[in-house]
C-alpha cells in the first residue's frame, strides 16, 4: 500500500547571523512555526528528525533529536539526528516521506538546523571538511572551494563557459535575495563586483561563495488522509529521492557532471511522472556560482555546457521557464548547512501556495536539489501545487 | 500491510583499542561480515544507516553514510548517519525496521561505529557531554559519571541497595567478558577490587564504569520473503521501539527509574506479545554498574529496589532466568557508543542461534536495551529464535 504524502506545514527562522542562539532554540522556533502552519495536532507526530551537519564539531552539542522533541513537549516519539553533510535535512525528509508513504507514520516533523557564524575561518573550513574523506582527499588538503574551483576551471575548459556567465549566477541570486526577508544578504551586487572580489580558490572569487550562516527550517509531512482533515492548502510530495554518489574526486569520470544529481533527478522525474520541462520553480544547491550551472545541467534544465550562456541571458530569472533559486539560493539566502534542505522545501512550498515574495506566476511544479559532500549524498524533491 | 522483519545477518569487529583504524574501515569490516553472514545479495540493499555519536567531535569525520556505502561498493542507495548519542545504532535499526515492516524497503544495512580510545581523558569527557543539554546541565558541569553517581546514591538511599550489590554487577559482567573473544576486558575481577578502585563520582568507582572503546557492529534487516529465500537461520524482530524521555535531571520525577526505559519496554512487550518473564537473555545498557540494576528494574525483570539483592545472589547469571549481559555488557565488552546498539543485537542474535560463547541454554526470546543521554533516547528490541 502506498499513501500520498503531503507537506502539511513549513516554518523557518531568518537565515543569517544568530549569535547567542543555541541550535535547539533555532530548531524549536522553526519547528513550532511549521507545526502551527500545518494545523496537525501535536499528538499525531510520531517521529522527529533533526537534520544537522556539524553541530558536534562547531558547538559540542549532539542528541538534538531528543532535546528538540522534549523542548517541543513531545514525549515517547522516535527522535534522532540525521546527518548527510549539507544534505542532512532533505535526507531526513526523504526518510520521513518513506515512513508516511508506507503508512508506518501518519505525521513526521523534520527540522534542519545549523550554527556556523562567529567561528574563526580556519575552524569553519575544518568543520566543512568533515564531509570530505579525511583518510584520502582531506589528508591531501582538498576543501570545498578547492573542489568547486577544479569543477569551474574544467567547465570553462570543456565548454568555454566564461567568467561573466558564472558571475551572473551570483548577480541573479543576490537580486532575488534582496527581496526575500529571510535572506542573509539583502543587497544586489554587480557583475564587476563579483569578478573583482578577492580570489578564494582560482577561478572562484569571494562573491562566488555562499556565506557561513545560522538558521533553522522545518517541514511537517503527513498522509493525504490527515492533510484532508486538518491542512489547507497542502502541497503534494510527488517525488522524494536520496542517492549516494562518488565520495572522492578521483572516483569521478568527469567532475563537471555529478552522478548523484543525474541519478537522483532521473528517479525523481520518473516517480513524479514529469520532466525538467515541466518544472516551474527550482531551488538548487548553489554553494558556489559554478554549482548552479553544473546542477542545472545535471537536472536537465539545460544541455551540458549550456548552463552558462542561458544564465547570462537571464533565462532563469522570474517569469522565465524554469526560475532557479528565486529565494536567493545558498549564495544570497545563506547556507546553514543542516538547515538548507528544509529551507529549500520551505521556499518551494511558498511558491506553490502563491505566497512567495519573489512569486513565480502560476507555479505548479517545484523542485529542490540539495547536495552533501562532493555530491556524495544528493536529494531531489518534486512538489506539486495544491 | 505489515511485513515480518528479520535479522538476516550480523557482523562485528572486536571491541577494544583499534589505533590507526579510521571510522570507515571499522564500519566496512563489520558491514562486510554482516552482509556475508546474511547471504542477501548486495543489490537488494536500498538503505544504509550508519549509527555514530561523536565521530565529528573525536575524529573530524562526518558524511559516514555515503562514505561507508561507497566503500562497500553500493551506489544509488539512501545512506545517512543516524545519531541518538549512545543509542545511535539501535535507533537506526528502529528506522530500518519500520521501513522494512511497512514494505518501503526489502533490505536495510545498519552499521554502528565509534573511535574513542587514545584521546586525553578531558577530550573524551567533553565529547560524551555532547549528549547532555549544554545550555543547562552541561553548563552547570553535569557529566555521565556525575549523573549515574546521583542515581546510585539515590537508589541506595531509597531501597537500601548496598555497595556490594552494585559491585556484583561488574564482577558478573567481567566474568562473562573473560569468555567472549570480542570483549575489551578479558580478565575477571573481584568484589574487593571493584570496591577498592579509585573513586570517579562518589559512590561510583573506576571499575563501576565502562571503558572507552573502539569498534563497529552491523545488522542486515530484511523482509520475511527475502529471509525465506536467502537466509538461514534468521531471527525474527518481534518488537523494535525507540522513544524519547526527559533530557534533563530536573525533568525526572525520580532519577532511580527512567521513563524512557519504562515506556519503551511497555511498548515492546505489547508489540511482541510477551512479558519480562518470557525473556531468556537480555543485553542491557550497563554503562555503569548501577545502570544494570536500574534498567533491569525498569524492564520488569525485578521489582523496584530488588535489582541489587537479585544480582548479588547471582539470579542473572547463566542458567538462571533471565540471563543479563552474557556478552560482558558495556562494562566488560566495552562501549564504542555509536556501535553499542548493533553490538547488543549481534550478541542476542548469536544467543538465539545457539552460537554464543556464553550460550544461554534453549534461549528463545532475547531483548536488547540501549540508552542515549540520560535515558533521553531509549530503544528496546525483542528478538525471537529461528
Amino acid at each position: 500500500m502506498s499513501v500520498s504524502v503531503h507537506v502539511a506545514g513549513v516554518g523557518s527562522t531568518s537565515f543569517g547571523s544568530h549569535p547567542n542562539r543555541t541550535l535547539q532554540s533555532l530548531a524549536v522556533e522553526a519547528a513550532r512555526a511549521a507545526l502551527a502552519d500545518s494545523n496537525i495536532p501535536m499528538d499525531r507526530i510520531g517521529c522527529v528528525f533533526v537534520g544537522n551537519f556539524v553541530g558536534g564539531i562547531m558547538t559540542g552539542q549532539e542528541l538534538l533529536g531528543p532535546i528538540v522533541a522534549a523542548d517541543l513537549g513531545l514525549a515517547n516519539v522516535a527522535a534522532v539526528k540525521v546527518e548527510a553533510a549539507c544534505a542532512s535535512s532533505s535526507a531526513a525528509v526523504r526518510i520521513g516521506h518513506d515512513l508516511v508513504r508506507a503508512d508506518a507514520e501518519e505525521a513526521v516533523l523534520v527540522v534542519g538546523v545549523e550554527r556556523l557564524t562567529g567561528a574563526p575561518r580556519e575552524a569553519l573550513t575544518t568543520a566543512m571538511t568533515a564531509a570530505i574523506d579525511l583518510g584520502s582527499e582531506g589528508h591531501a588538503g582538498l576543501t570545498f572551494p578547492g573542489f568547486w574551483g577544479l569543477v569551474m576551471a574544467r567547465h570553462m575548459h570543456l565548454y568555454g563557459t566564461t567568467r561573466e556567465q558564472v558571475a551572473a549566477v551570483a548577480v541573479k541570486n543576490r537580486r532575488f535575495g534582496a527581496n526575500n526577508p529571510l535572506a542573509q544578504f539583502q543587497k544586489p551586487i554587480s557583475l564587476e563586483e563579483v569578478i573583482a572580489s578577492p580570489p578564494v580558490a582560482d577561478p572562484i572569487r569571494r562573491f562566488d561563495c555562499c556565506p557561513a550562516t545560522d538558521g533553522a527550517a522545518a517541514v511537517v509531512l503527513t498522509s493525504e488522509a490527515l492533510a484532508r482533515r486538518f491542512v489547507s492548502p497542502s502541497v503534494r510530495v510527488a517525488a522524494s529521492v536520496l542517492v549516494n554518489g562518488p565520495v572522492r574526486v578521483t572516483d569521478y569520470r568527469e567532475i563537471t557532471s555529478h552522478d548523484g544529481t543525474v541519478n537522483a533527478a532521473r528517479r525523481a522525474y520518473q516517480a513524479a511522472g514529469v520532466g525538467p520541462q515541466d518544472i516551474d520553480v527550482a531551488e538548487l544547491h548553489d554553494c558556489f556560482s559554478i554549482a548552479e550551472i553544473v546542477d542545472s545541467e545535471d537536472l536537465g534544465f539545460f544541455a551540458a555546457g549550456e548552463g552558462g550562456p542561458n544564465i547570462l541571458r537571464e533565462a532563469t530569472k522570474r517569469n522565465s521557464k524554469v526560475v532557479i533559486n528565486p529565494s536567493g539560493g545558498l549564495l544570497s539566502k545563506g547556507h546553514p548547512t543542516g538547515a538548507t534542505g528544509c529551507g529549500q522545501i520551505y521556499e518551494v512550498v511558498m511558491q506553490l501556495r502563491g505566497q512567495h515574495p519573489n512569486q513565480v506566476p502560476q507555479a505548479r511544479w517545484g523542485l529542490t536539489h540539495n547536495g552533501g559532500g562532493t555530491a556524495a549524498a544528493v536529494t531531489v524533491h518534486i512538489l506539486q501545487s495544491p
